[in-house]
């Protein structure tokens, strides 16, 4: 078992990282939250169907009220109305400030549960208890929000978890999709902060349906690692946090314009992330090869192209349109070197120029 | 023009108090929020139509962009839809994270706009205009909230303003019944923290028809002070804050059963104050002389009753549900001594045996 530690201005919460870290749950809700009489568990319809009886089990002898809440999957949680019917739910659960909210899934359940959790009530404690390797980097750091129609995550705060509870257990069993999703964060973590961690994963994972959990285990730990590491220099996002950006600009412009769920986050992040290191090597004297990258993960089962339906203005329209744009020109997150991140703003050109050859050719 | 420090654990900002304050607020804004290129004024339809204009002519060389959202006047305005719709203008607008906020209004509208300020882009700068004299104690500390079908401000966050502009000239033409709301909560600062004031109000004060702009000017800037202080102690109100909800469980249970609008807040909370007084002297050993309290501020224009057509079943149930308590039992703030108040839990006989005698009499 991994214990790791993630520090920010007001507060320094554990991350329990292996197989089984579920069972150190109910010991530690009973020796820290003793006047917490009732828990709401919020999960999804796939991973409670799957998870949600093995976390009852865990808690059985917890002697506090267990209540739950179940959402839809996927960015579905996310909206208003999902939002709205959990506080509902909350009180009509009878929870009160003392109560504790547990966030059983994926980046979406945990996103939900620590916008309600940051809300109800100005605010109660939470926990993450992440299953997929894509909420490793959502579940740290206190990023939580909801969508609104105009925008994915435009409304939210930033509440730290009370602590993580990474169960490798939950990881084993993951699809093959969904292990690439968050292998892309793992290995945006690796480049903007690490080139040794780099160096590590490009030889010595070769393919995503071979990962051994030992691998495994240890390549998220490197991620929260570097996730920890930003958080606690720049726990609100006014400085070095929006490094973690790096590729999303074009990855989430691009999941946007295909349809939340059409394409994983992670895919369409590691289509920006190559993006963002044409532009790199363009704008920012990346000195990289970056054909060696795409050959490697491609060998990993990730597109690199961007899709042959979407166009080039719509694409800019929508980079423009995410928050975390604020003038007319586009911000990116570049590198100068791998482990060197820099913020660069491109105009239109600029950005059109290594972004047309990019496209799939259509069929 | 006095200037009033608010310090909590991350942040310390003024309180512009004064006659003519808000010309202070263009220069603020332009020296301080260079990079901000818009403004958000969030006001109600009452208000607006009074101190709009009066805000835009001030703000009229800011070289910012100025939008408007006007909300529906009084709670109404704290709906779930009055937010959300608060958030799709400031999308709309193109409000961004450097964007900001003006609450011009009472206090549902600073608790209104502050939450949308707190949430949106997951928080994004707001400042404090209050117009009446009981928003001089729900501007300052940070405490923003909107309304559940379930009960007030049960949705919220702690979001402190960058700054409060409180402006005496909108205070001037206050309605008689404004005045005694926002009094009752000066009258509450001083019983719990300041035995001197509280003299010096009973001496001063002997209507409420006649108070001169000085004494007002004074009293207003007391019970900052008190305010203050304790948000200086406890912020997230984990401690000491509950000590300014002396008076509310009862009169919140007062407006709630009521039907928020019937009575005013203060008026809600100066019964609720005279019922926690009588339990101070009973379970607390407070020595206080309270029929010259009740004569006090009966003169000032107060019922100082329970009106006849509430029960008092009702009233416990209402108390039981307030987020303030967390037991079965009712958590009250009473005062051991003026200036000193204390926590204390009372079963529902001891309440009861209170409160019955505190009705009116049924005509």
């Amino acid at each position: 078992m991994e214990i790791l530690t993630i520090e920010t201005s007001n507060k320094t919460y554990p991350v329990y990282l292996g197989q089984d870290a579920l069972a150190l749950l109910p010991g530690y809700l009973k020796e820290k939250y003793r006047s917490a009489r009732s828990i709401l568990i919020i999960t999804d319809e796939s991973v409670g169907a799957l998870y949600l009886q093995r976390l009852k089990n865990v808690l059985a002898d917890i002697e506090k009220e267990l209540h739950v809440s179940v959402v839809p999957s996927g960015e579905k949680a996310k909206t208003f109305d999902v939002y709205y019917s959990c506080l509902t739910q909350a009180l009509e659960f009878g929870l009160n400030r003392k109560s504790l909210i547990l966030a059983l899934g994926g980046g979406a359940v945990g996103d939900l549960a620590g916008f309600v959790a940051a809300t109800y009530m100005r605010g109660i404690p939470f926990f993450q208890i992440p299953t997929t390797i894509l909420a490793h980097d959502s579940a740290v750091g206190g990023k939580v929000a909801i969508n609104h129609e105009a925008g994915k995550n435009m409304i939210g705060a930033f509440h730290q978890p009370e602590a993580v509870f990474f169960d490798l257990d939950f990881i084993a069993s993951l699809p093959l999709k969904e292990v690439r999703s968050g292998f892309a964060e793992i290995i945006k973590e690796a480049l903007i902060v690490d080139p040794e961690f780099y160096s590590w994963l490009t030889a010595g994972i070769q393919s995503l349906e071979h990962v051994d959990m030992q691998q495994l285990a240890y390549a998220i730990k490197m991620g929260i690692g570097v996730k920890g590491a930003i958080v606690k220099q720049d726990e609100m996002e006014n400085g070095v946090r929006a490094y973690l950006n790096f590729g999303h600009t074009l990855g989430h412009a691009i999941e946007n314009s295909l349809g939340y769920g059409s394409i994983t986050h992670g895919e369409g992040v590691m289509i920006g992330m190559v993006f963002a290191l044409k532009l790199s090597i363009r704008y920012s004297g990346l000195n990289f090869n970056l054909t060696t990258f795409i050959n490697w993960v491609d060998a990993l089962g990730y597109k690199t192209k961007i899709p042959s339906k979407l166009n080039a203005d719509d694409l800019l329209a929508a980079m423009k349109k995410d928050k975390k744009t604020t003038g007319r020109d586009i911000t990116f997150v570049l590198l100068d070197q791998v482990g060197k991140p820099v913020i660069k703003t491109l105009n239109d050109d600029e950005v059109l120029t290594e972004m047309l050859p990019m496209f799939e050719n259509k069929r």
